[in-house]
C-alpha cells in the first residue's frame, strides 16, 4: 500500500531492539484517515471473500479492526489479552508470548462473539513473529470458525510470522513488508 | 442518544458488583454502525467548539475516538495504561485507580501528542467513579492543553464521576445515563 510505505519511510523511526515506532500515526497517535484508507485497501485484497467478522487482538488491532469492519458491513471482536473481572462466562483462550515485552499472556475471546462456520478475517497493525497471529487463529480454530485470511499493516519481513501463517494454509497479507531497517533506515519491499 | 439508550435496554445485562454488560455491541464485539453513529451524536454535541484532537484510553475508548477524530477531521490519541517498552522518551504520566479490577495503574501519554495550547475533547466507553476520565483531564492540564470536554457513552449516574468531572470546571456529556441498575432492570434518564 503506497501511502502506507511513504508513511513509514517519513514518519516511521527505528529503535534498539528492532523496534519500528510507528506511534505517531498507527499506534499511540493515530491518524484516521490513513486508517480509512487501510481499510479500503483490504477490503479491496479480500473484496472476492465471504467474511463475516473481523478479529483483532486488543490494543493497536482496534482501529484496524473498526475500519475494516466498516467496508465489510459486519461487527467487528477485539480479543482480550488477560481475564478482566469483566469477562465472565465461556471464553476461547489461547496463550501467546510477546517477544516484545518478554512475557506471556492469556487471549481470550467470548464463545458468544467467534461462532462455529463463521468467516473470520484476521487483522493486527503489526506481524514479526507472529505469535499474536496464531494465537487469534488458534481462537478462530476453537470455535469451529474459518480463517479468511490474516492481515497485518506492517510485516516484519526479516521474522518468520508470515511464513508461519501460511505454513499453516492460511493466506497472510501485509500492507507493507520491513524487509531491512535499522540506524541507516528502512527498506521496505517494493 | 435515543439508539444507544435502546440498545443499552435490549442487549446490555446486569451482573454482580454493578457491572453493565454491554460487550455485545460496545467493548468486546463491536457494532460499527452505532459507533459510526455514535461519533456524529458527539460531533452535533461540539460542533460549535474548537477541536484540534480526541483523547482517550486503552482499550474500549478507541473505537470511540476513532468515530469522533472522523467527525472532527483530527487525530486521536490513546493514552496507554503501562509503560512498555515500546513508549520509549518523554511521557506525560499519572496514576488511575480502577475499582473494577481493585488496582491502580500509569496512564501514560507521549509528551509529542499533546501539544500546549490544543484543544482537545476526552472520550470513553463508560464513566463511572471517574477516575479514568480524571487522569486524562490530568494529562492533557500537564501538557498545558485545554480540555473541551468528557464525553461516555454510557455514564453510570448513581455514582460520582460526572460530578467530578463538573467540579473541575468541564462540561461533561453522557450520551446515556444510567439511573438505576440492578436484577429487575435497567432505567435510563430520558
Amino acid at each position: 500500500m503506497k501511502t502506507l510505505k511513504e508513511r513509514i519511510l517519513k514518519d516511521g523511526r527505528v529503535l534498539d531492539g528492532n523496534i519500528l515506532k510507528v506511534d505517531s500515526f498507527i499506534n499511540h497517535q493515530v491518524d484516521y484517515k490513513l486508517m480509512d484508507d487501510i481499510g479500503e485497501e483490504i477490503y479491496s485484497r479480500f473484496a472476492d471473500c465471504k467474511v463475516d467478522k473481523i478479529l483483532t487482538i486488543e490494543t493497536s488491532g482496534i482501529p484496524v479492526a473498526y475500519s475494516v469492519a466498516r467496508n465489510f458491513d459486519v461487527p467487528f471482536v477485539f480479543a482480550k489479552k488477560t481475564i478482566s473481572g469483566n469477562l465472565a462466562g465461556d471464553l476461547y483462550k489461547t496463550k501467546v508470548f510477546s517477544y516484545t515485552k518478554s512475557c506471556q499472556y492469556d487471549v481470550v475471546v467470548s464463545k458468544k462473539y467467534l461462532l462455529k462456520d463463521e468467516n473470520v478475517l484476521v487483522v493486527d497493525d503489526f506481524l514479526a513473529n507472529g505469535q499474536a497471529a496464531l494465537g487469534m487463529i488458534a481462537l478462530v480454530e476453537q470455535a469451529g470458525a474459518k480463517v479468511v485470511g490474516v492481515v497485518a499493516l506492517i510485516e516484519k519481513a526479516f521474522q518468520d510470522g508470515g511464513k508461519l501463517v501460511k505454513e499453516k494454509g492460511y493466506r497472510f497479507e501485509a500492507l507493507a513488508s520491513i524487509e531491512k531497517m535499522d540506524y541507516e533506515g528502512i527498506k521496505i519491499k517494493e
